[in-house]
């Protein structure tokens, strides 16, 4: 069927076509912001469910681009391939269709945006071990390592994604380093920024983390894991929208989540060691769980000492990726409810020092050589 | 049309009818081992030209295994991709069919196969000048770094190529490092590679090197490169058999030569400095003509300096692989004429030759600094 847009009596009809619905009254709202997706709740007595169909176009700040609708059909699969190892972790999918770009979804109305639950001083004390453990089981599952290379190649094969790739290339690797159209600079920051431009070290730095991120095929990974990527419940937690989905570097995913939980910290600082314990059982149960994995797995990887040397590289790369994280959340397009939120004074001394420390992660992530040292890198911004 | 394999008959008839022959008699001759591939000289008046078929399966040491027929679609795909860039170091590409699994070629009968020249004595003033050039056009023009991600990855993605890999990653990374059945060990060598064996130290980086060829894809690899992948005269070069292509790690290919012009020196040890300038001279060729493209290339990679910090890295690894290409030679399944053809005292004193220097240079790839220290640690391998 020719791709169409959804609307709220279309895609009633079409549900109900594919039987997950019953005869007579559904109420169907349209919950979606717009800007990438439509996103339809759909209720009918004890069923609630998600429908989220891609639009050929992408808004932002004003602005219109068309984008693939690949990614809905890269986004299922990603949920379906994670669900393999850890089904606890993602919603079930109930349906997908390459044509028309949906993808139907358990309702998760119970969950809330851990970005939104954080912003309002709500805790998760289960969600740092969860995202470990997602990271540990997903990465290892999808790597050369769980079931040797040509298992992996075949699940490779399916995630060519280059254009949300490119997205993340040029938003994170490249604009916030020049003075580009797309970046966002608030006017007391330029200064900050002009000398960020003309740090030739800190550039080739994150030349290499980009080299990485385009050459280093070590997992499939979600791509864009933020704290709005995460649905959480004090008990629960699942990881939604891998529409950036690719196979790259073991420590992106890692990073990001790093750098989204340092963020937290800047509107609530009274938080931050809440927060940087997180970041410290994020990777200690990342990594545990990989190791686990990885000692269980059969020859021909399972070189005794290899992954000990491997860690720490992972280790490495995700203290990277989240200092580009910090630096680019701070500069370029797509900022940050946790910083934006804040009054002028406050956020601009804040967005400083997302700045300073990104530079910083960039550029010692090999001096840093264990989860314990990140630890006191990041407490020592004081906010 | 189904795959059949050709007869010397039906092949000229299929031929003709593409309209590659006249009417009228033509010769025609199967040349090849019988192998892995058919391989088929048509001769009619001025015309000649060369039919490779890819056999379904392979035949090694009286053994036969199942073989996929696409590495001849690979095969002719990435001689076009090569050709776009030096087309004076491929043969022509005349013709292919994926079904059929035949490539038809440029009869190269003016040319010698690199190894078998170097076995009679023969010298290739232009060989070292032509392999640089060929891997660094082809290394640079398939990689991230001439145009970008999105053109990369719409040429890495015809390259799936698991099974070839496999047997590669079998057969360099894993076999030579465990008592395996493929390995091909006389009995006066067996200490030495027992004692290869229980180094741990060399194992893991074995493993590194490994990881590398399985999750670095960096370029367009030919992935095959020794001295019987290369027709010569003393005025040409001719790269064929990039059966083995896929996208990998940019040092790869460069190892794999400069392990055979040192297996060369086995059996010639007065052609050693010639040999020995060889490597020089391809490297340094490489370099300087990667280098200059990377200048030329547009943003967003050509960050001032990065490129003094890849070149290192890239001869690190080909340093890497030369070392595991010198051992998996002499071990491994696939042995070399230059050494085989050896009496029994001359040919286990330089097999053990070949164990010693490659682990060295597995080793020692990072503190070999530049091509200049390189050269040294190949001399001290006194034959």
């Amino acid at each position: 069927m020719a791709y169409e847009a959804f609307t709220e009596q279309s895609v009633v009809d079409h549900v109900r076509q594919l039987g997950l619905l019953e005869e007579g009254i559904a109420e169907c709202e349209e919950i979606g912001d717009g800007n990438l997706n439509l996103v339809f709740r759909i209720r009918q007595g004890e069923t609630s469910l998600i429908v989220k169909q891609a639009l050929p176009y992408a808004k932002v700040v004003g602005e219109s681009w068309p984008l693939t609708l690949d990614r809905s059909w890269i986004e299922q699969l990603a949920l379906r391939e994670f669900s393999k190892v850890v089904p606890q972790f993602v919603p079930d999918v109930l349906g997908s269709d390459r044509e028309l770009a949906y993808t139907i979804l358990e309702d998760l109305s119970a969950f809330e945006i851990v970005r939104t639950g954080f912003l309002k001083g709500e805790s998760y004390p289960n969600l740092a071990r969860h995202v470990g453990t997602f990271l540990g089981e997903t990465l290892f599952a999808t790597s050369d390592y769980a079931n040797g290379p040509l298992v992996k190649k075949q699940i490779e094969k399916e995630y060519y994604n280059p254009e949300l790739c490119d997205i993340t290339e040029k938003l994170i690797f490249t604009d916030p380093y020049r003075d580009a159209d797309s970046n966002q600079i608030e006017a007391a920051l330029r200064p900050d920024v002009e000398q960020l431009w003309s740090d030739l070290a800190l550039k080739i730095e994150v030349t290499k983390l980009k080299v990485g991120f385009v050459t280093k095929h070590e997992a499939l990974l979600h791509g864009d894991l933020h704290t709005g990527s995460i649905f959480a419940t004090r008990q629960e937690t699942k990881i939604i929208d891998p529409e950036f989905a690719f196979y790259g570097p073991f420590g992106f995913d890692i990073g990001q989540i790093i750098a989204h939980l340092v963020f937290s910290t800047y509107a609530h600082p009274l938080k931050r060691f809440e927060r940087f314990t997180e970041v410290l059982t994020v990777w200690e149960t990342f990594e545990k769980t990989f190791r686990t994995r990885f000692t269980q797995a059969a020859e021909p990887f399972n070189t005794v000492g290899f992954v000990d040397e491997l860690l720490p590289s992972i280790l490495s790369d995700a203290i990277g990726y989240a200092g580009c994280e910090l630096i680019r959340r701070t500069v370029g397009l797509a900022g940050v409810a946790d910083l934006e939120t804040l009054p002028d004074d406050l956020r601009i001394e804040r967005k400083r020092h997302a700045l300073e420390l990104g530079t910083r992660l960039i550029k010692q992530r090999h001096q840093i050589q264990s989860i314990d040292q990140l630890i006191p890198v990041l407490s020592e911004v004081r906010v």
